[in-house]
């Protein structure tokens, strides 16, 4: 070992390669590597995220959030035989975007041996995002692609996770998105989209498949060295369409404050935690699901999100 | 009238000096200020601030936003002959700064014909800040002059007005200060801060003069116009121990939000005030008073703050 190397304060043998700035520990490679995926299994655990019998479905883009939760969960899998892991894409028909992402879904699954299903918004709704998105400029209709694309993501996941029986639906949000989030709805005063935003999603109906976040409190950049240090392929060109502004300075402000004060986001992170419960309680006694009258699917309106944007497309 | 000059949105009389961005409206001077003045008297009934019966002591430190405050509730408090009015100023003792600022909190309350009194660090602790601190250097305890400032304050100002005889105590705390305090608290975890951040005080005890903030709907750069527009003297000079780090992390990104998104300030605020209600059932399970055992003032804890402090740099 050269005279300038630190060694792992865990193991205290290997080389450090790593400074976790939050927490002051210096990590080897071997006990990075273990201690992101202990902290998943400590996520999964704190939040009873899964049943040994869940029929997981994953949601993967190939992006490296997705591609990392996926190699964990089915790392974490083979210690319960009962349960069951399906990896689902959903093909939005993002043209010279999605095509080459689908391929690294296709063969991280392949890798891993999963099982692996593409669901398209062209299939699920009758148009791809770039049709709708070109529809909603000719209409004049003021609205970002993310929009439709939030919306329409969120329920063809649902759909999907349905239609392949899962019993519990895996999304790859880290801390970084969720703390984004979380300041961005506050910032929005949407109080109601706070009090959904939960570890597991606690509204119950026969249509919603329960979604889970494994890797919410894995930072963005651990999991960026998570994928590098596996060497798993992912996709990494951003959306075409990416013009989130308001996350983008979101996101500045949060690793500016990340980078003067280490530990934020998780801070972020478990003040909404501590709230959420009353959040919760004011949602409960204001929201009560019915089922769209066009598609339907559980909704807190008459129409779903989903139904009224594509209505606002079609007429 | 110059042909580019825009007529007021309100009046639609004189020219318009003023383009309030979150409501779309350009004001002329007179508009403007009956406008902030309407904006203080909506905040008051709002959230019931006063009785028509109150003696309100007015925290006057002779910054502008003070100034602005006892200028308002003075014209205000004509329309409710009941209503008594004093200025406190809270004389911490920091050498160079405080002299002139007291000079003009004078100034302003003689002008007004509103009875002032003083208060000093000194006479009440025992200490000024400038000694409070020396003395917290030498012993090496690693506290910022703003924490000992800013608890000592709010405990001198609850004295001060307990001595006067004050039934409300107003701050004259803005909107830009009150988004600010909010994300900090949420940024720090600080749940408990973020529950008695409050527009009037709820907590009651015989020995809290509740305190109400009556321009905390209004934004700090209005404040700054009126007291322009109405040519008061202020005391602008930055407090010589003012490195706020994160404050000014948080001023810097707020006021970067309102500009993209004029009205997020408020948002923030009012956003805040919708989960109040739950916060404050959070806090009321665990937050019993009781009094300090060295000064008897109401504390949650043992030792109230103030003399948890002082008793660090005494020992």
């Amino acid at each position: 070992m050269g005279k300038f190397q630190t060694l792992c304060t865990k193991c205290k043998k290997s080389p450090a390669i790593f400074f976790r700035k939050y927490s002051g520990e210096k990590l080897c490679k071997k006990c990075f590597l273990e201690s992101v995926e202990n902290r998943v299994k400590g996520t999964i655990s704190r939040f009873k995220m899964f049943r040994e019998e869940d029929r997981i479905a994953v949601g993967v883009s190939g992006g490296k959030d997705s591609v990392a939760l996926l190699y964990i969960l089915s790392k974490i899998e083979r210690e319960f035989p009962k349960s069951e892991l399906i990896a689902i894409t959903i093909d939005e028909g993002i043209k010279g975007y999605r095509e080459e992402s689908l391929r690294i879904a296709r063969k991280i699954a392949k890798d891993l041996d999963v099982e692996h299903v593409v669901f398209s918004f062209k299939d699920l709704f009758g148009y791809t995002l770039d049709s709708i998105f070109e529809r909603s400029l000719k209409k004049e209709i003021r609205l970002a692609p993310c929009t439709y694309c939030g919306v329409l993501r969120r329920k063809a996941l649902n759909l999907a996770a349905r239609e392949v029986n899962a019993s519990k639906l895996a999304t790859a949000h880290n801390l970084d998105d969720e703390a984004q989030t979380i300041l961005i709805n506050f910032l929005r005063g949407d109080v109601e989209r706070l009090a959904r935003l939960e570890p597991i999603q606690s509204i119950v109906h026969p249509k919603f498949v329960p979604r889970v976040k494994p890797l919410m409190e894995v930072p963005e950049n651990e999991v960026s060295l998570y994928v590098y240090l596996r060497e798993l392929d992912f996709f990494s060109a951003p959306c075409p369409y990416a013009r989130y502004a308001l996350r983008g300075d979101i996101r500045d402000f949060l690793n500016k404050m990340e980078e003067k004060r280490p530990g934020t986001k998780f801070i972020v992170l478990n003040t909404h935690l501590k709230l959420l419960p009353f959040l919760k309680q004011a949602l409960r006694e204001k929201v009560s699901l019915q089922e769209c009258i066009i598609c339907g699917e559980p909704t807190p309106h008459k129409i779903c999100k989903a139904c009224e944007l594509l209505q606002r497309i079609q007429n």
